[in-house]
C-alpha cells in the first residue's frame, strides 16, 4: 500500500526520508504527543529566506493547533501574513548508548506540521486562548482573571491545521552491527524523565490562598 | 550604552522585542545553555520559502555550534549550500502561575542563532563528531567504535558560527497587576526538572560488559 496513502497528513514534503521505518503513521500517536508536549516551535521565514524559530505554548484543538504570542512579534506578524510555517514538537526521551559512535543516538518523538496560519478573532480566539491555557494548566481557567479587551488586542491567536504532517518516533536500544557485539563496551538505554517539582508560592501570595489547588497534584501525575 | 554594543553577537535581527527585560547580553549564560541542553532545532527554508524544522544533535565548539545529520537529509543539503538557517535552543524550566491568564507563562531559557552553515571535512569532521558525542555522551567516545569510512560519508557535519544570537530568559514568579493580588486563587510557579532514569541494558548485552560505565553515574548528576 502507498505511504502517502495509508497516512493523509502525509506528502511528499513531510515523508520520513531519514530512518523511514521510525515514521509513524497512527494518527492518534500525533494527537498524543501534541496533547503531551508543552512547548513547540513555530518557524516563518522572511522575504530574504532567513528563518526565524521561537518556542511557542500551544493546544491541540481537534485537527489544529493553536499558538499564542505578542500582536507585536515578528514571527507572529510573518506567520499572520500567511507565509508557510512550520511547527515542530520534539519530546526527547533518552539516550541510546550502542557500541558505535554511529549507531548511538537519542530515543524521541517528533511531529512536524507544514502549512499556513489564519489569524482567529472574537469569540473564536477567546475560545482559543482559553483551549491553550487549558492544555498548559488543565483547571486553572477557571479561578483565574480572563482576558481584558486590552490583553486580547495585545495578543495574537493563530491556527495551523494538521493536514499535512509527520510524526517520528525512536525508542528501544541500541541496534548494533553484529560485528560491534564482541567490543567490550556496555550498551544499552538512558532514559530521560521530566517531573514537576515542588510549587512555590509566588512572595505576594497572601496567607489566606495558600492552599495549593488539587489540580496542581493531578499535573504531577500526569506528566510523561 | 547601546544594547547593540553590549552584546556583540545582537543584531536587529535577534534583538529581543517581546518582553525586552529578559533578555541577556551574557555571553557565558549562552555558553552555559548551549553546553547543558541536548537537542536544538534547527531550520531552513526551500526556495518556497517554506520552512523545515527538525530536532538535531549538536555541539558548542568555542564560539560555534556543530551540528550533524545524514548526507541525504533535506534539511543538511539546504543548509550545506547556505542558504540562512536559524539554530534554537530552549529549556523549559517550569510554569508560572499568576492570578491573570494574561500573565500566566511558562519560566524557559531560549537561544537563537542566525547565520550560514560550513560543511566540515576531513580531521575536522571527525573532531568535530568526537565533539557532538562527547556533548551528548561524555567520556564514552574513548570506549566505543569510531565510524568507518562508510559511516563517516553517509554523515553530514555542518558549523555555524554563534555570530548572530539572542538569549532570552524567563524565571522566578508571577508578576500581577495589584489588582489582581486580592483574587483569591493561589499563585506561584511549579518548576519542571529533568532526571535521568535507571539504565536499560541492551537486549544483546553479554553477561562480561553488564558493568555499567562510570561515567553514566556522573550524568546522573550534572543534569539542569
Amino acid at each position: 500500500m502507498d505511504a502517502l496513502l495509508a497516512n493523509p497528513g502525509c506528502t511528499e514534503r513531510t515523508r520520513v526520508r531519514r530512518l523511514p521505518e521510525h515514521a509513524v503513521r497512527d494518527r492518534s500517536a500525533l494527537h498524543q504527543l501534541l496533547d503531551a508536549a508543552l512547548v513547540g516551535h513555530l518557524a516563518a521565514a522572511d522575504e530574504t529566506g532567513q528563518p526565524y524559530v521561537l518556542p511557542v505554548a500551544y493546544a491541540r484543538s481537534g485537527e489544529s493547533v493553536l499558538f499564542h504570542g505578542s500582536s507585536a512579534s515578528r514571527l507572529f506578524r510573518l506567520c499572520a501574513a500567511g507565509v508557510p510555517v512550520c511547527f515542530t514538537v520534539t519530546e526527547l526521551d533518552g539516550l541510546v548508548l550502542a557500541r558505535s559512535a554511529f549507531e548511538s543516538s537519542m530515543n524521541y518523538r517528533s511531529a512536524m506540521v507544514l502549512g499556513h496560519c489564519t489569524v482567529l478573532h472574537g469569540r473564536t480566539k477567546e475560545l482559543g486562548l482559553r483551549q491553550i491555557g487549558e492544555h498548559l494548566m488543565p483547571g486553572r481557567w477557571e479561578e483565574i482573571r480572563a482576558p481584558s479587551a486590552q490583553e486580547l488586542k495585545a495578543t495574537a491567536v493563530l491556527e495551523l491545521p494538521l493536514d499535512e504532517c509527520s510524526l517520528k518516533v525512536s525508542d528501544g536500544g541500541p541496534t548494533d552491527d553484529s560485528a560491534d557485539l564482541a567490543l567490550p563496551v556496555w550498551a544499552g538505554r538512558l532514559p530521560l524523565v521530566r517531573q514537576w517539582g515542588e510549587p512555590v508560592p509566588a512572595d505576594d501570595l497572601a496567607p489566606e490562598h495558600a492552599r495549593i489547588p488539587e489540580y496542581i497534584d493531578r499535573w504531577r501525575q500526569r506528566i510523561s
